[in-house]
């Protein structure tokens, strides 16, 4: 279908009419993503073709650069009534996005109470459920007839409505009804009979996580926000749920990656953006390798009397990152999922160390096989190269466990504390293990 | 609210009527998390004491464990309540956890119908749509008018509605209505005056991750589900699809860590599962290092000649492993958030040279810095470390990013083409290049 959109305004002169039947047959999603592959020109006059009632939800999904043509070519009082028609949410989103000479003029455009609302959106800190709720929700009060709240919906016309919320007249959120709720009622009952009182709720302030971890736990479909008193200002929506949920889940890759997180997709940052984003950890983790290298250069004398020692080295320093990056990549994803708590470190420490006791038997004893034929029954090096691959795995499932944990316990994001770091550490552990146990074992080198 | 049940399921004897008000008060999900936390005689106890109107909606939200011990306690006819009063699909879920004596006796407690059902929706493949949809949905024709459409809804009761499908007579799925259209409709309007026709759906057969990505795409609540004729056969709701986006990011981490993908929770996966899940990557890995082993072995006449080369090897070797991994994290994140495709291939490469360019020049000037005066002015051996770690990143961002898009390519996953497998592909790299590029700058060695 969108090939037919493309085809038509492609012709000259536009054929509206069959343009205007092809997209009323759309989804608004799917219109907004026609825009992507538009020039300016037919940006424009795409827009221009939407039907009145649905300009502002298209509006909503397009892509930001073309957002902006669309609303610099557009009169003051058309701009107005485009972001006047948006969720507050989304017209607080389209805001931060753009120049400060557009801010300006739409902010100019619109009705003072939207101007507040937006402004007052802008305002949340970034990542609190604030800056992501929506002001747009349905009150009822618990003295309501139901003649009286079905008039109230028909009034206000309420775009996604499914749920109702109560409030006193302070505000104090009560109750909420969903829509079916209202449709099985009987005649004489009011809001208040009907309503339920368990309401499951969020404050301003409170991380956008904490919000998305309600929703999971309770299957809701919407969130009533509350400010510190306890009176509604906005909802959240689940479709904002399923975004904090994979954003989350995107930062946490990309900390664990040790790459600085960003909210841009891969192919709308600049180059220099991307570098940047990854160079620092990388200058971290060069300049900690000078902690092996000052080992290495210490052991000389060792590699000089038995070369063969050095063969295994890079084995065991990638055993040890494997083996640090299994465990710290599931206690980070089990503590995001609130799977596992601080109060179960000591468990995950001890399972931790089965688990080790098991993976390292079987490692290493495959492990000497190989060293031992490898290096022509050389009973004290396989025995050296066999007793630091056991440590190392030990070490390093505590590790990978310990300083996750740890970091979520002083309120840092365990997500920094993985993989590379867990790498660096381990690596260092391995070298100085496995010389210090070589220097002991070995006849050669005691 | 918890602790004031459990002090009283405490008591002897129970103070059910107590219990019972403090339960009426409580959110679902809440009283399902406190059996958690109770022996098997007060859990058998407080499920007793539910109010028959919630205890099916309760059984769901209970540990499977718990949900065992219940089922064993209870008569048939009470199984058969609970499990006809779950949604199919939970029913399903539950059953594929049970062992078979109970799976027989809960199969034989519910009627012809709910197990026809539940038997359908066990045969579907897993990860696919049909093994995730339920089967109670509102169904309504076009030539339904509003007076029939409440009347339908006022009958059938469906937990949870919020959307009515309207089909054929053929069930073939012709459009939706929301409840919010249904209350804002005119007197004299039908079913197919007020529906819109433009329905996403999803086939039976899909993958749940693209229902998953249809919810994103088009911020639904629920998603329809067709058989291959169109028909009708399910609906996914929006709880669902949330759990889809969590499990799937959850086995990228784990593939992407060299650990088989689990559902189960880590706490709840015994010591020996934990330890199989790890044991075989790490087994390979291990076994790759034979050839990093090889390179070492055969260059020990070089180290023997200037053993501060060895030096500088982890360094090299890690590098190769962070950028490396720094690049697959971020293609296959972006891909599994369909913000890149195959076809973006050569684009993305280009990208990651650049950024190869900039992160190579700023990390080998400070790294050239440090090696030069560490080693006390050695100008062919800096030369050579500097040479070896541009190259090292400008491969290992290739890497990065053409081993995920080639597996993508061809329909492999991604993510177990990630950091592991790519940090053994850059070890070897490394290697073999500093070795080279030494041989012949070095003039000692050459």
């Amino acid at each position: 279908m969108p090939l037919k959109v493309l085809e038509y305004l492609n012709e000259q002169p536009i054929r509206a009419f069959a343009l205007r039947k092809e997209l009323s047959a759309m989804n608004m999603v799917d219109i907004g993503e026609i825009f992507d592959d538009l020039s300016k020109e037919q940006t424009i006059q795409l827009f221009r073709l939407l039907p009145k009632d649905i300009a502002a939800n298209v509006f909503a999904y397009i892509e930001t650069d073309k957002q902006q043509i669309i609303i610099e070519a557009l009169t003051d009082n058309e701009v107005g009534n485009i972001i006047e028609g948006l969720f507050a949410d989304d017209a607080a989103d389209f805001i931060e996005e753009m120049p400060a000479n557009v801010v300006n003029r739409v902010l100019k455009s619109i009705n003072d109470e939207k101007r507040a609302i937006i402004n007052q959106l802008l305002q949340y800190p970034e990542y609190s459920v604030g800056s992501i709720m929506t002001t747009e929700y349905m009150t009822l009060r618990e003295d309501n007839n139901l003649i009286e709240a079905f008039e109230e919906i028909r009034t206000r016309r309420m775009k996604g409505l499914h749920t109702c919320y109560v409030l006193r007249r302070d505000k104090l959120l009560v109750g909420i009804v969903p829509l079916r709720r209202l449709l099985l009622a009987k005649e004489h009952e009011r809001i208040g009979d009907i309503m339920s009182r368990t309401v499951i709720s969020a404050q301003t302030h409170d991380d956008q996580e904490k919000a998305a971890r309600l929703f999971r736990k309770y299957d809701l479909l919407s969130l009533p926000v509350v400010d510190k008193e306890g009176r509604m200002v906005g909802i959240i929506t689940v479709d904002d749920a399923v975004e904090i949920v994979e954003e989350e889940a995107t930062e946490d890759f990309e900390k664990m990656a040790a790459i600085l997180p960003s909210e841009e997709p891969y192919l709308k940052t600049g180059v220099l953006k991307h570098a940047y984003r990854r160079v620092g950890w990388l200058l971290i983790l060069m300049l900690t390798a000078i902690l092996t290298e000052m080992i290495i250069s210490d052991v000389q004398e060792l590699l000089a009397v038995l070369p063969a020692l050095l063969v295994f080295m890079p084995m065991l320093m990638d055993m040890g990152g494997n083996v640090g990056s299994q465990t710290s990549t599931l206690i980070i994803r089990s503590m995001a999922l609130d799977e596992i708590g601080i109060s179960d470190i000591l468990t995950v420490w001890w399972r931790e160390i089965r688990i080790a006791l098991l993976c390292g038997i079987i490692l290493s004893i495959i492990n000497a096989a190989r060293v031992f034929i490898f290096n022509s029954g050389n009973v004290w090096l396989t025995l050296t190269v066999t007793l630091t691959l056991l440590a190392v795995i030990a070490i390093s499932k505590s590790l990978g466990c310990l300083l996750p944990m740890a970091a979520k316990r002083i309120n840092l994001d365990p997500a920094i504390l993985a993989t590379p770091i867990i790498k660096t550490i381990a690596d260092v552990m391995a070298l100085l293990m496995y010389f210090a146990i070589a220097s002991v074992l070995i006849p050669e080198l005691r």
